[in-house]
């Protein structure tokens, strides 16, 4: 019988726990959690504030008792100080400030990640009393609620347009919210070639939102006019004033606990773990946002994503009690809803396939998500990479109404790059065809065809 | 410069002269198409009648205008009779009787499919003329409309309960007609087992279809009260009447004009071909419903889709002019809307499978379409089939609501079967997420999980 320990009640670390248990009911497994809220889910705090999932405690994946149910032991409340590895301990801190140690036979540490503050000045010393907040935790959820309860601000800059800062628009918007998005680079979402970045602009602009780009914001400051956000725009300068500022510019990997105890950090300052999640220090494990990971056609990066932490979390687990699992590895798929939009994308970009030894080239197809003389047809925008040496299929991005399957679209080409096929080879899939839902030749393979002519 | 004729202006025709023409534009191309109604869809005849789809000129993938500005050379309401496989010439009779002739470099004959009666006495003898109908071409449909129109039929039995006979059950409840669908079999949409079937039929019933299963139609007679429907269910015996009859029982390859040319026929009664989609005749190829396919689980079967007569196409058009491209085969992915519900399928059932020589087992699986706590998740209803001995993924079938991603979702599963994927790595595929439109594992996921456990 294993003792197993994890550190972290999020994705991996609940991921983790459950697959150990599942594969071996003898295993005792203890839950560390920082705070209350054990197996949340982060993504879905949007959602809470544009009044979609009420109650808050909706946003669990499963409830404290359903953890327990499944033979979690959970230490809620507890931040985890110190590992003692050669003694196999793990220290802990209770909320009350009681200082204990646990035992275990494997520990994994899944602490994932913190918000970024972008080195703004005054983000950190001005806090979600003076109105400035940033979202990763039920802890910040809470505190966003009761400042939006208790000042009722009209008006919000979010920094930031990658997927939360979008998200938060939205749920601005909806609130009957001023929005300004003030976002670095040349276009929304990054994530995505701005040809298509623009189109998720526009869906945001044509809700209302107040999308400046191209701007770098490097202080926040409270003045008479509210909160002030300042920053480079253009060459010349940048200056807004709102009642409430939103800090969504990422986040680091919270490696802390890992680093002290003797492991290293590799790509984006996570935790360096191998395929079966080992972070060379001996019985334990890491997985989740906090640890660099496997990406199949990149190597060895860092890329937080809740799906990769539920991947990782699931094969730490199943190592710490005797199994050889390694992890597959991912390519990166990621999806957003903005507003009625569905933007997504998997594998690479040019821009990051070519400095990785790739020769990408990357084309554009416009296509309908079903037959356009079946009502309620609409068009989804496809941008194709493959590599022009071997024709390998590299990446594609989508984005489409949404409605019209843009998720499970991309979702075709992810697996078709897990299986590493060619572009060509897409037109060989058989893919499924009613003229409600589709086309003979699928979006897919008409963009596929169009690269490949 | 080669003299490319195709007969068939169907998919697999009108596919197979679009690729040679791409290829090489210097290549003349005719094509023979026995009506005036060139690369019509067909799957798109039931939303005619359902009154989405109006006027019926929108079924075109392409106007007769669209084709000739692709550089091909129609020959509407002309029929082939006679291929001349040494002289390089086939015989056609224009629509006014004069017979002639054209010379050939290569020849595509792409025939498709007839509609099968099923040995159904009266069909046949009884015409549109009497209310009794089948549907397979624009002929078909149009004598369907103009019956509709002249008789106002208050009521209609359609024989059988496949995708043509559930889409065409909602187009006549959609026009206020009671409807009665007679299945041979157990359960309506017999491509699927029955526990999935047994919710298409729900839905059907629920929007007022009377579903009579078990019960073989052996006549269709001319009597007081109508049309009357004959057959045995269940032992004893079925009698029926309505104001008219719809015969959609499948169909038979249209084998005629190459089986007098010398072609053999295999399964189903096909012509065969090879993966170059060549009949043994020289410089004779074939293809789509008319012809026997390659299935990536199979080997040769029979399995007329518009999918495959547009893949088939495709290689026949390119090799007719000197490309060396083998088909790639099917895995026999479907999809099909029935009112408010999507149901698909690839791969092969558990009864499919066993026959092949594997050792199938399917389970099944109840997932959201999306994270629960998001408003409108649905369930979609999984079954995946595996081989026992090797793990391989074998099949999958699907049933959830529209607007939940089915169709994609089977998308998922036929890419992996593409791939030869094993269950057990569906859980690494790196899919998408974000809480209104998916989860961390897949609905696609947490069934192969399921089947793994």
């Amino acid at each position: 019988m294993t003792d197993l320990v994890v550190v972290g009640g999020s994705d991996a670390g609940i991921s983790a726990a459950l697959r150990a248990r599942e594969l071996d009911p003898g295993t005792e497994v203890t839950v560390v959690v920082a705070d209350a809220y054990p197996n949340f889910s982060i993504c879905g705090i949007p959602y809470f504030f544009t009044g979609e999932v009420r109650p808050w405690q909706s946003l669990a994946h499963r409830t404290a008792a359903d953890l327990e149910a499944a033979g979690l032991n959970l230490r809620l409340d507890t931040l985890a100080t110190r590992i003692d590895v050669a003694g196999r301990r793990l220290a802990v801190r209770a909320a009350d400030g009681t200082e204990t140690s646990l035992g275990y036979d494997e520990l994994i540490v899944a602490t994932g990640a913190l918000p970024s503050h972008a080195g703004i000045a005054g983000v950190g010393a001005l806090t979600p009393e003076d109105g400035v907040h940033v979202l990763h935790s039920m802890a910040d959820t809470f505190a966003l609620d009761r400042d939006l309860a208790a000042r009722r601000p009209e008006s919000a800059i979010i920094v930031g347009a990658g997927y939360v800062g979008l998200e938060m628009a939205e749920a601005f918007v909806a609130r009957g919210m001023r929005v300004t998005q003030v976002q670095r680079g040349p276009e929304v979402l990054s994530t995505l070639d701005p040809q298509l970045g623009a189109l998720v602009r526009a869906e945001a602009e044509a809700h209302g939102v107040d999308v400046v780009v191209n701007t770098t914001v490097t202080g926040v400051e409270r003045a008479a006019a509210g909160l002030v956000v300042t920053g480079t725009h253009a060459g010349g300068s940048f200056r807004q004033a709102a009642d409430l500022v939103l800090v969504v510019v990422g986040v680091r990997p919270n490696t802390g606990l890992l680093v002290r105890a003797g492991a290293a950090v590799g790509a984006g300052r996570a935790v360096v773990v191998d395929e079966w999640m080992r972070t060379g220090l001996p019985h334990v494990r890491a997985a989740g946002d906090g640890v660099v990971t496997r990406h199949r056609l990149l190597g060895t990066t860092y890329l937080p994503l809740g799906t990769t932490s539920h991947k990782q979390g699931r094969v730490a687990g199943e190592n710490a009690i005797g199994g050889d699992r390694a992890f597959a590895g991912i390519v990166g798929t990621q999806v957003v809803k903005v507003f009625d939009l569905v933007a997504a994308r998997t594998g690479l970009l040019d821009r990051e396939a070519r400095p990785a030894g790739y020769a990408p080239r990357t084309t554009t197809t416009t296509a309908d998500d079903h037959k356009r003389y079946y009502p309620g047809a609409r068009h989804i925008h496809v941008r194709v990479t493959g590599d022009t040496r071997d024709g390998r299929l590299l990446g594609a991005q989508l984005v489409g109404r949404r409605g019209s399957e843009v998720a499970k679209r991309i979702d075709i080409f992810a697996t078709a790059l897990y299986a590493g096929l060619s572009v060509e080879r897409l037109s060989e899939l058989d893919l499924s065809y009613t003229p409600p839902l589709g086309s003979p030749w699928d979006a897919v393979q008409l963009a596929a065809q169009a690269w490949s002519s």
